[in-house]
């Protein structure tokens, strides 16, 4: 079978995840990247790859099967995703929890204009995590649900920070509470507050002569960020920063506790987790299965918008459904 | 919306545990249980549920929806699932995995044949451990997969102790060794023998006067079931038995362990695991939510042999689209 090729609009962390997720699997190609940049000043990692201006997307609407999104979820997804879906089959990790039904809608609408599948909100959470959510909750319909994340990198956090007067560059790690994790994981269903559940670690570059004790405050009482948590705060030279704290890893856990029997006698407790070394690459990867699906999808004459909750999962695999069965089941 | 009628054939532990499944579920009417055993000495738990004689079953095929098939994989099901498939919406558990692509074939002709949904092979193992290795593999391809069982009772195993002359009563729990859990949890990629991943634990009551050291030695050197794990053998009365052994506990862990980047640089982990207090009440209820997204299907107009990979997972909540998007994505 001739193989999905790729589109990638955008070409941060996450659009290099994709990129090295597609060299991870036979069956896809990246065909095309699409930068706001000037395409001049991009070189992909893969060889052969076409570099075009973002403004010139529609030329190229029959270059690629899938076009995968790899913009924020702030400002560049709420406009690309509609503008794109209804000359492309598209896949985004657009991860505004509660503006994901408006987002839908407005995807929705175009991608059905244009005979187009349109994926969004792929990732791990919204994602993998929201699967996990779904299948134990359709399983258990008595229970609590938890989520847990980190240990790992928050980038808006750490943006956050960067945003202090006298502040050079930081890091935030989000971190899970050993003990509420311990408790939630033995079935005990805690009342927990977002104290309870998660620390924030900060290590921050001041600039010289900035006044740390100020910094220090500005982050612990930041309301939304950091005041519903305890925070920490390590103050790092840039060095220390780079060579300790390169890296974007994060993960966590979905748990669902719940209970069956005549009388709810009997408790279970469902985990789903992941300990990521690359957020992004591994975001990319699951784009690029997304993009598996879609694109498979759009040959079956489907069109509209979906999530992970509407694809098959058989649909995210090379493998045909009876390799699958005989190997996975 | 109407209520999915739901019928049971074969009222053991898993019988029992659909219908406890279907009692948490307002959708859900457990409207008629088919029984080997004479019907009037067979009572469910819930009032006013019709018992009919399993050889009766064609004449009530319009009494219910789906029927949930909770006989045994080794001699009941590859019969039982073909025959009523073409009847009948049915939803089974077949565990057997060497023998489930043969089993879906002989599935699948029949429930095509009478324009019937089946969807078999529905559970933790073969079932959500299913799904969570084919997940995790269509994401990193790149990996290696690794399944531990228990802390539970395997009944196969128990079943077998109980076979050898001088045994009274048996359980036996399948134990995952800690060590090489935290090593693939760690992302080691260990090699693992068999020994090393699980031990045995066997509970037995010898019957009076007889060979204790000759029931151990039957134990452990039994192949297939006991020769290549490290076994414990610990006599207890048939009180204690009763008493300390009653539940029928079970889980495990799925793990794969994977790799991206340009030089697969970074690992991830990605793990689901199960705690289950009550094996056949977790089964149940993955049957129930399984049973739901078959009538869903055979309403849709499809008909032939699914498996969990083929259904889309909103498909097995109560919940509309919409609702999932927003409550749980």
């Amino acid at each position: 079978m001739a193989k999905t090729r790729i589109g990638i609009l955008g070409y941060g962390n996450l659009g290099r995840g994709v990129e090295l997720a597609c060299r991870q699997n036979d069956d896809m190609e990246f065909a095309a990247l699409f930068t706001r940049r000037d395409p001049a000043t991009v070189k992909p990692l893969t060889d052969g790859v076409a570099v075009y201006a973002a403004a010139d997307l529609a030329a190229h609407a029959d270059d690629v099967d899938v076009l995968v999104l790899c913009g924020g979820s702030a400002s560049d997804l709420p406009e690309q995703t509609p503008a794109c879906a209804s000359l492309f089959n598209v896949v985004d990790s657009f991860d505004t929890h509660a503006n994901i039904p408006v987002h839908f809608a407005n995807v929705d609408v175009e991608a059905k204009a244009g005979g187009k599948v349109a994926v969004i909100s792929a990732g791990w959470d919204p994602g993998m995590f929201s699967l996990a959510r779904l299948y134990a909750n359709s399983i258990l319909p008595e229970g609590r649900d938890y989520t847990f994340w980190g240990r790992g990198v928050s980038q808006g956090h750490s943006d956050a920070i960067r945003r202090i007067e006298g502040v050079a560059d930081a890091r935030q790690y989000t971190v899970p509470v050993p003990e509420a994790l311990d408790a939630v994981r033995a079935g005990e269903n805690p009342e927990l507050t977002t104290r309870q559940k998660h620390t924030r670690e900060c290590y921050v570059v001041a600039k010289e002569g900035a006044d740390k004790a100020a910094i220090e405050k500005a982050i612990v009482e930041m309301p939304n960020y950091f005041s519903d948590y305890d925070t920490t705060v390590t103050f790092v030279t840039q060095e220390e920063l780079d060579r300790d704290h390169a890296g974007i890893p994060h993960g966590g856990s979905v748990i669902r506790s719940g209970v069956t029997g005549a009388g709810g006698e009997h408790a279970h407790v469902v985990e789903y987790s992941l300990k990521l070394d690359s957020n992004p690459e591994f975001t990319g990867s699951v784009l690029v299965a997304c993009a598996r699906a879609a694109h498979r999808l759009a040959r079956e004459g489907q069109t509209g918008c979906k999530t992970l909750f509407d694809i098959p999962p058989a649909y995210l695999s090379p493998l045909a459904a009876e390799e699958l069965r005989a190997s996975m089941l």
